[in-house]
């Protein structure tokens, strides 16, 4: 390719057509020790796509709580401190929220949850989890030491016979 | 489960396969009054999946528009304002935008909206929408009082005969 | 419709069920001239839907790299320019990030592209992307001038006989 620009490359196996289409939900639930904690779920959407048997297609992956997210980023606890930090910065706790009014605590976390996000799908390819080298699927947790809960929920088609 | 840590559950149902897939489409129109709103239309997604009679599978909700946002939080009047009034920190209105140099004003919207994102999957188990207990799906307008569209996009499977 | 609420409007083509289900993949590498670019990749998620010859469905678009992002915003460079310009103010570069301890110098960018994200699901309705007029998909790159993958994942349905 030229030193800049954009190159595309088709998947050898091209593309698949399939009468048969397979879908699977699993619940996790995840209960942290802090408050304010990162954790790397990975492991559980690999684990997740293997019981369904998935070829190709799709796993998403949402938390079902609205102060905790679900996002992509590297596996580093130093980006982890990082991403806390500045968490904090943009939605700090403790403000004078209207939110509070009702009695809760926690709308800094209602707040950080959207920079984030709450869901990632990951695409799935030949039976493996498509992502690139240092994408990791991550559950941040703004307002834990409680369970919460996440969804995962298995879409597309098997291997061909 | 242990004090901290994770835990699984199946779906009873299990996997399921089919053999027809199923897709609906719908466009919401929505105007609001007020230039800044925030208006929860979880009840419209549901009537979608229910039009389409989908058992298991997704119902995608994305605004067709670039200055509003669908975004999953709770229903409480005091969160929305206090993400409102969070939003006009981040992206304040009135500045000096260079995107106003095309004759628009609007350089905040486009900006807010990138915050809280512009599109939800819901998740559909059993026939219902698979959310937590304070999920709800919002509608988010920062350049109002004029029409604006949300496609609802719903793609899956049928329930079982 | 009245003067504000909402309006409803089902697609005249109605439901589609379908015993073929199609799943297509392809991967776009971008090299940026700049360490920090925004690209109107539009055309390539149009090229990739005729290619699996998509009727209904989607087009996921999602970056591997976990230093970009994948948007969906309005094609005008001003406005291109106020997103960088408000990146920066809301995740400087330069700063004492732990991430840095590891020999990276890009800690920004990973922050960066947490708030446009990192992949968007395009609808897919009647042969054709299902956007709004102003709606472009963009590449968001703050750590460019090497080669960075995107994947593209079609699913869905193959049109009517």
């Amino acid at each position: 390719m030229p030193r800049h620009g954009m190159h595309r490359r088709c998947l050898p196996t091209g593309k698949i057509r399939s009468e048969m289409t397979v879908t699977h939900t699993e619940y996790l639930t995840i209960r942290t020790e802090r408050r304010y904690e990162i954790r790397d779920i990975t492991g559980e959407v690999e684990r997740v796509r293997a019981a369904a048997g998935l070829w190709d297609g799709f796993v998403l992956v949402s938390t079902m709580h609205i102060t905790s997210s679900i996002f992509v980023n590297d596996h580093e606890s130093g980006l982890w401190h990082d991403i806390m930090t500045w968490l904090e910065g943009l939605a700090p706790t403790g403000l004078d929220y209207e939110h509070h009014l009702t009695g809760e605590d926690n709308a800094d976390a209602h707040l950080k949850r959207m920079i984030l996000g709450h869901q990632v799908i990951v695409p799935v390819t030949n039976g493996t989890l498509d992502l690139g080298p240092w994408e990791r699927v991550h559950y941040g947790e703004f307002d834990g030491q409680r369970s919460k809960r996440v969804v995962l929920k298995v879409f597309g088609v098997l291997a061909p016979a």
